[in-house]
């Protein structure tokens, strides 16, 4: 992972003169905005005595324990565009003093008892991708902030066939998760954006959803046992399935991001490698009728695996095809896109009962659209990078609510964004996309440009509280997938009231008494 | 509801002579254990002075808090089958001084208020169906304990069709949400075998599972939002079908058993009225082959919406037809009932789906089994009352787990339940199904009967006992769908551990600061 923006830089696209010249014509964006160069990141100080340096070292080995500056950068903070922002102008205040790698459970289980009696911050992290500001914790009363990077426990602990469960240590990461599954014919299918660099863990904790959702269910659905420690010991929780034995515990650690404890095995559904794969597009004639359509689809049941739909704007620029945005040659009204996955039979039934309720709508068949998306899935990101390189000021924000409160809620969030980056001077361009239905709502995704001032991350602060209040204003939840972090602390805390953070923070202090886990984040 | 039995007494059977037969033959059952009257019933004193008694019904209304023994009576106890030999016996102990029945939220509110102030216990009553000791409150050390019945709070909220979602109070039974809702052109499709008594927040207290969970889902899992009235005020929680936003807070209210708050509103999933139903039944040779059968469909994702498995001991007694039991004509092998329900022709796509699997491995058709199923599935409490008055012990318990162990807990609870049961000299029939099915795993339903010794509470608590030891032996949870009351208290601890009940009696504290709901319940 690149420290100044996302995943290998070689796959990092240069943006056509075409894009350029939108974004100067439709943004006003005026300059670039290089980095600075990686040796003029301003690090702090470690703060870790020796003594401390050895015991920790004498828990996960030497060579475990890594205090020089190039891993400490990799490891500040996560990937939203003010964590760029930040670290490409030099900032890296949030960087950790050490950064330890554990191999095991056990050795999880000693690390979080020693840095608790030394009153020691610890960040739990496993892609580093977070971006709400999940790995940037409070460091004021800590003696330290060490970061707990899981990548070393990367194994596959079982494949139960007959349950069809496999049972994962946290540090996978996305593609090697499902490579040690396809080779024994199993996948999970969980795909977020981030799937390239994303770990199994931070699925868990941040209760992820991927692109194909429709199909495969959200992370969180699919867990059905979970290892945590945590400072008072293991937590082992799911015997069944489902169970009504009080309260699902899952669901207690599922979405804690860090906070109650280190899921250490992760043991969820799997299904056989997809043998046919079909992905298609369909336009409508606009976001509303298209909103409409893929509603009916969530309640009848009748769902493709991965089901998309663009608003105009998102249309027009192209967006559901990052690597062919700008040319807005197939533009017009608003596109969704189909993919379905499985066996060749099923595949053929569902994409036939799912085309004829889309074709009757009416729906215009899109084909290549499909194949187009596929392919970009994960594009966007780098196509941030290059953006923010040239001076526009791109991020993302996502919500999810009840069908009856989507129209409302697309409208304010919508209007939140454009009134407050105009106010500033820099009218934006806002996009928005339905990436995840239920029966009974769906989220929104959001994606908006403007120029860079020269302050950005105010900029987008001023933006995005205005589009925070809009969401809370509508009924909407703070977060569909990204989570919390810091970012959204203050508006998660509106959501669901004082008295309920109380409760989960009454269960924080019982779990992690010294409350050393990802302080600041979340509840803290 | 009949105050030493199920239902309604009209509805009660009465055993055929052949059943009697059955009973002095197979288990051994010497004489009838008739109840005695109803006003032979103990019940102890009335504890609440007349300064609380004006107290409390200056908040509901003098009508709405009953003292009299009749009302007390009916509360009492659930429905277990030590419920009932106790309540026959004439022992109401665990009657409570007072039954309230509050109007609105606000008004459980200021009751949970005051009776804090007061120390009064509150145990929160909805159709009082439960069966694991829900309702047994822990009375030492508090100065009264009421029962607050929610059954005045019995109104539809709101239909959102756009959301295909309703908003119900928890004091509506089964039959009476479902006729509000079957007016509007739409159902919960929540049929648990309490059905007809059972309420809705009690469904969402014990995160129940119904009938036909394999095509409408857990009662738990189409919850969308939640009211919860505490001690310490309201809790609303769920502005989305999923959300991000940190653990998610309905699953810390679904399975808490009225000791963490009331719930006083219930925002649901629901679906428009199936037009199409068919049941019927297949035979496999062995409960081995069937339970292969389910666990393949379940992991194919083409689910009927009711898919049961009797093993080869419930075949012969035909227990899958409780208004047909003993009459073994059709025995042998295992039964299962597959259910479809919905639009015609999903139904019958489906249905033939499902059916091709069935005949190709092999399973046999027994068409007229699913329609017996279906009328007499509400019928099994009645069935247990009518055997324990004739002198058996009868008494269900039911577990779940992932499929790998499903055949490991089939043998060692069956052979806890048969080993303890003998060696009291009462050797018991012993039957089994599979009544919930998941991709990765099943629930197991045990009924078991044998002839009733002279303290039959002792007898079936020995029986419980090996009985819930050799489910966390093989790795099972301790309930599926029944929940954990005071009677799988002590297993629930030691199925999720020492921490985990800290964690949650941390929220407890928070919530329930003078520890007056359902105490003695799930964590107290």
């Amino acid at each position: 992972m690149e420290w100044s923006g996302w995943g290998d830089p070689a796959e990092a696209p240069s943006l056509s003169p075409v894009a350029l010249e939108l974004l100067r014509g439709a943004l006003g964006v005026r300059r670039p905005a290089p980095a600075v160069a990686a040796e003029d990141v301003r690090l702090p100080q470690v703060r870790l005595d020796d003594r401390l340096r050895e015991e920790l070292s004498a828990i996960v080995g030497v060579e475990h324990l890594r205090l020089d500056d190039r891993i400490r950068l990799l490891h500040t903070r996560g990937k939203s565009t003010t964590d760029l922002l930040r670290i490409r102008s030099g900032d890296a205040d949030d960087a950790p003093d050490a950064v330890i790698f554990p191999g095991s459970h056990e050795e999880v289980l000693e690390l979080l008892h020693r840095c608790g009696e030394a009153h020691i911050a610890v960040v739990p992290f496993g892609g580093g991708t977070s971006v709400v500001g999940g790995l940037q914790p409070r460091r004021d009363g800590f003696s330290a902030v060490v970061a707990c990077d899981l990548g070393r426990m990367n194994r596959l602990l079982e494949l139960d066939e007959e349950s069809r469960t496999a049972t994962l240590e946290p540090g996978l990461r996305g593609p090697d998760a499902e490579a040690l599954l396809t080779d024994r014919g199993y996948t999970i299918g969980h795909h977020p954006q981030s799937f390239e660099y994303a770990s199994v863990g931070g699925f868990a904790a941040v209760r992820s959803s991927g692109q194909a959702s429709a199909g495969y269910g959200r992370f969180d659905e699919r867990v059905v046992a979970l290892r945590v420690a945590t400072p008072r010991g293991t937590i082992e929780t799911g015997r069944a399935p489902k169970s009504a034995a009080g309260p699902d515990l899952r669901q207690l650690f599922l979405g804690s991001e860090g906070t109650l404890g280190v899921i250490t095995a992760i043991r969820i559904e799997v299904r056989p490698v997809p043998v046919a794969r079909v992905y298609e597009g369909w336009r409508f004639d606009s976001f509303a009728a298209g909103r409409e359509a893929v509603r009916r689809l969530a309640q009848d049941g009748s769902l493709p695996t991965v089901l998309r739909l663009s608003d105009e704007a998102e249309t027009a620029v192209n967006l559901a095809r990052p690597g062919q945005v700008g040319d807005g040659g197939r533009a017009g009204g608003a596109l969704a896109i189909t993919g379905y996955e499985g066996k060749a039979d099923e595949v053929e039934w569902r994409r036939g009962a799912v085309s004829a309720v889309l074709r009757a709508l009416p729906a215009e068949p899109d084909p290549s659209a499909g194949a187009d998306w596929f392919d970009d899935r994960y594009k966007g990101p780098y196509l941030r990078d290059a953006l923010l390189g040239a001076g526009a000021l791109v991020e993302t924000l996502e919500t999810a609510t009840f069908w009856s409160g989507v129209e409302r809620l697309y409208h304010d969030v919508g209007g939140a964004l454009r009134e407050s980056l105009t106010k500033l001077g820099t009218p934006p361009v806002v996009l928005c996309h339905i990436s995840h239905v239920y029966a009974s709502g769906a989220s929104l995704y959001f994606t908006v440009g403007a120029a860079q001032l020269d302050d950005p991350v105010a900029q987008w602060h001023a933006a995005k509280s205005a589009a925070s209040d809009a969401i809370l204003g509508a009924g909407g939840s703070i977060t569909h997938h990204h989570g919390v972090g810091v970012d959204h602390r203050e508006h998660y805390f509106r959501e669901i009231g004082p008295t309920a953070i109380e409760a989960l923070r009454a269960v924080k202090a019982t779990l992690d008494p010294a409350g050393i886990l990802n302080p600041g984040v979340l509840l803290g």
